[in-house]
C-alpha cells in the first residue's frame, strides 16, 4: 500500500458568488492547487465533491464539467457524494486510489454553490436532503430542526444553558478574522451570542453556519510519485477512514452520542497508531454548535457532557490544549456543504506547514479533521502529520 | 495490489415500482447478492451509485440511507455520481477499495428511482442534467435531443439510413423476452422499429430506453478474503477502467467519435492485457441506437460508419461474433440510469458462470462492459474473466 501525501492546496474565498460559476470556482482552487504543488502535469484522475449542484444548478456529471473546464483531457473523474460529508468522502477515496496504485498523483476539488437556490425554501429543502426523506423530511423536519432537537436533548440530558455554548461561535469568529477566506471576519462576543435571533429553538443564527459558495482543492501524490516533485513540504496522510450511522435520528442508540464519529475516529486513531492526547489540533464539523459539541466528545477530547467546559476554559483556542476551528470553522470561515471537507484538509496542511499567520499553532506536528454528513451519519475523519 | 473477484449478485426486476422505496429496491439487491454470495458478514465497504434522488426523490445520502436500511451498522459508506454513468463508476470505486487493501469484502449497488418524479417534465430536467447546464440545457437542448443531433450527424456523414439502426432494438427486445428482469418482454420486427412513433429526429421511440426503477448489486472480495469464502464460482476483474471527455457536444475533436470511450476501453485492454479479438461478448450502452453503434466502434468493433453492419449480420446477437445487449440492454432490459452499470455487471457474471439460460453464449471466458454518462463525457470500461 502507497504511502500518500498532500503535495498541493488551493481555496477560494467563501461567500455569495452570484456572478461564478460551479466551473469558475473548481477550476480557481484547482489551479492554485497546482500552482501550489508546482507541477504542470495533468494528474491521473480527479475526485469531486459536491451535495446540492443537481437540485441547485440543474447540473449533475461535474467531474465531466469540471475536468473539461480544467481542460485534463480524458482524465478518470467522478463526483463523491455523502451529504455534507462529500467532502471528506471525495478526499478519503483521492487516497484509496493513490493506495491501490491506481493513481501516481490526483487532485480532489469539493466545490458548492448554493445561492444558485435563491429562494430560501429551494436550500431547506437541498439541505434536507442530508436526511431521511420519507421517516424526517416528510413528517416537517427541516435540517436545522433535527440538529435544534438533538441541541435541545443534550441540554436537557446534561442540564446545561444555552449559553454555554457560545464557547464555539466566539473562537470561530476569532479566528476567522485572520482568514482572508473566511466569510465572516467581525469577532463576536457573548452578548452578540446571547441576543442573535432564533433559528429554531434552542439554535439561534449565531450556533449556525452559513449559506454559501466555494471550493477547496487537494493535490495527492504517493511516494513513488513524490520523488520526481519539487514540492518541499509534503504532509503526510497518517490515516483516512469513515464510518455511517443510521441516517435518522430516531434510530439511534442515544440521541446525543455520535457513534458514527466515535467509530470513524477509533479506526483513524488505529489506523495512525494515535490517541487523542497526540492530536495538536482538531478541524472539527461545527456546522451547528451542538456539532461542535457532539464531535469533541466523540473524538475523545471531553467527556459526554462535558465538551462547552473545554470552550469555557479556552481549551479551544489556537493556543489552547485542543484547537479547533482554527481558521474559523463551518461557523464563520463558511460551510458551502459539499466543499467543506476539503477546505478543513486544506486549513489543516496549512497549520502543518507553519503557514497559519495568526493563527498558527505552535508546534502543531499532527492535526485531525472531522466531516460530518446529516446528524452524524456518515462520519470521515482524516489524520495528517508535517513532513 | 490485491486481485479483484466478483463474488455475488441481485437484481431486482426492472419496471415501474410506485409502492416501493430506494431502500426497498437496494435491499432486495443486496440481500439476493449476499445470499448468492453465500455470506452473511457485514461487508467492509459499501458504494452506491445513483444519480436522481436529490431531484426525484428529495433524497441525497443514500450510503447512510441504504446501509441503514440494510442493518450494516458503522460500515463506510458513499455515493458515487458520474450521471448514467454512475453504476459503472460504482463499481470501479469498490474495485479500487479491494485493491488499496482498504476493504477485503465490499458492496456496490446501484440505484434508481425515476418514477417518483411523476411529471414528464420532471425526468426530462433530472436526465438534462447529465448535460451542461450553461451551454447545453439553458439553450433550450433535452438530453435525448442530444443524442439526436448526434444521430443526425452520423446518418449524414455516413450516408445510413435511420432503419440501419433497427437491428440494434431488435436484439435487444428478442434478448429480453427470456430475461425475467427486463422490463420489455416482447420481441419486435423491423416494421415495428420503423413505425415507432417518433421522439426527437431521428431518434424514435425504439431508439430510445425507458423510463425506470430498479436496484443491482454485487459483492467484490480480494484474491486473500476469497480463500474463507464458499462461493464455488467467482468471475475476476480483470481490468477498470475510466476516462471523460468534453461534457458539452460542441467541443468534441469529433461528433461522431467517442473519444472517452475509445480511451476507456483502450486502458482496459491494456490492464488487462488483451485486444477486441479476445472478447467473447459486449455489454454495451445502448440508452440510444447511436450509442450502441458509437460505443461498438470505439470499443475496436467495427470501423467508423460500420456498427450498423453488425446488426444487419447477425453478429451482435447472442450466437455472433461479438453478442451485444445479451440480457436485453439499456434499451429491452430497462435503463434506471444509475443503476444501469451494476446491471451490466451482474448480467456479465451470469454469462461468465455459465448462467444466462437460452441467451448464454457459448464458450463465454471474457466479457466486457461499457457504461456511459451523458453523450460520451464519462465512459468505464470493465473486462471480466470467468474464474
Amino acid at each position: 500500500m502507497q504511502d500518500v501525501y498532500i503535495i498541493g492546496v488551493g481555496q477560494t474565498p467563501i461567500g455569495e458568488w452570484w456572478d461564478r460559476s460551479l466551473s469558475d470556482l473548481s477550476t480557481e482552487a484547482l489551479r492554485e492547487a497546482m500552482a501550489d504543488a508546482g507541477i504542470e502535469e495533468q494528474p491521473d484522475a480527479l475526485f469531486v465533491s459536491n451535495m446540492l449542484a443537481g437540485q441547485l444548478s440543474k447540473q449533475k456529471h461535474l467531474g465531466a464539467l469540471i475536468s473539461s473546464a480544467a481542460g485534463w483531457d480524458g482524465i478518470e473523474a467522478l463526483v463523491i457524494e455523502a451529504a455534507c460529508g462529500s467532502g471528506g468522502a471525495a478526499v478519503q477515496a483521492g487516497i484509496t486510489a493513490i493506495r491501490s496504485g491506481a493513481a501516481r498523483m490526483a487532485a480532489v476539488v469539493g466545490v458548492e454553490k448554493m445561492t444558485d437556490g435563491v429562494h430560501g425554501e429551494t436550500i431547506t429543502a437541498g439541505l434536507a436532503t442530508a436526511a431521511d426523506a420519507e421517516y424526517e423530511v416528510d413528517q416537517g423536519a427541516s435540517f436545522v430542526a433535527l440538529n435544534a432537537l438533538v441541541m435541545a436533548r443534550y441540554m436537557h440530558e446534561y442540564g446545561i444553558d444555552h449559553e454555554a455554548f457560545g464557547g464555539f461561535s466566539i473562537n470561530a469568529h476569532a479566528n476567522a478574522t485572520n482568514n482572508p477566506c473566511a466569510m465572516f471576519r467581525s469577532p463576536i462576543t457573548q452578548r452578540t451570542y446571547a441576543k442573535a435571533p432564533m433559528i429554531a429553538p434552542p439554535v439561534n443564527l449565531l450556533d449556525s453556519s452559513p449559506v454559501c459558495d466555494g471550493a477547496a482543492a487537494l493535490i495527492l501524490a504517493s511516494a513513488d510519485g513524490l520523488r520526481d516533485l519539487p514540492q518541499a513540504d509534503p504532509v503526510r496522510v497518517l490515516a483516512s477512514a469513515s464510518a455511517t450511522d443510521t441516517i435518522s435520528l430516531q434510530e439511534r442508540r442515544n440521541l446525543i452520542e455520535l457513534d458514527g464519529a466515535r467509530l470513524s475516529t477509533q479506526r483513524a486513531y488505529e489506523q495512525a497508531g494515535l490517541a487523542p492526547q497526540d492530536i495538536d489540533l482538531f478541524e472539527a464539523h461545527d456546522a451547528f454548535s451542538i456539532m461542535a459539541a457532539l464531535s469533541l466528545e466523540a473524538a475523545g477530547f471531553a467527556q459526554p457532557g462535558r465538551a462547552t467546559m473545554l470552550a469555557r476554559e479556552g481549551e479551544i483556542t489556537p493556543d489552547g490544549r485542543i484547537p479547533i476551528s482554527t481558521m474559523g470553522g463551518l461557523k464563520a470561515r463558511g460551510h458551502p456543504v459539499g466543499a467543506t471537507g476539503v477546505y478543513q484538509i486544506v486549513e489543516l496542511v496549512s497549520q502543518l506547514r507553519g503557514q497559519a499567520g495568526a493563527n498558527q499553532v505552535l508546534h502543531a506536528e499532527i492535526g485531525m479533521a472531522q466531516n460530518i454528513g446529516g446528524s452524524g451519519a456518515t462520519v470521515i475523519t482524516h489524520i495528517l502529520s508535517r513532513g
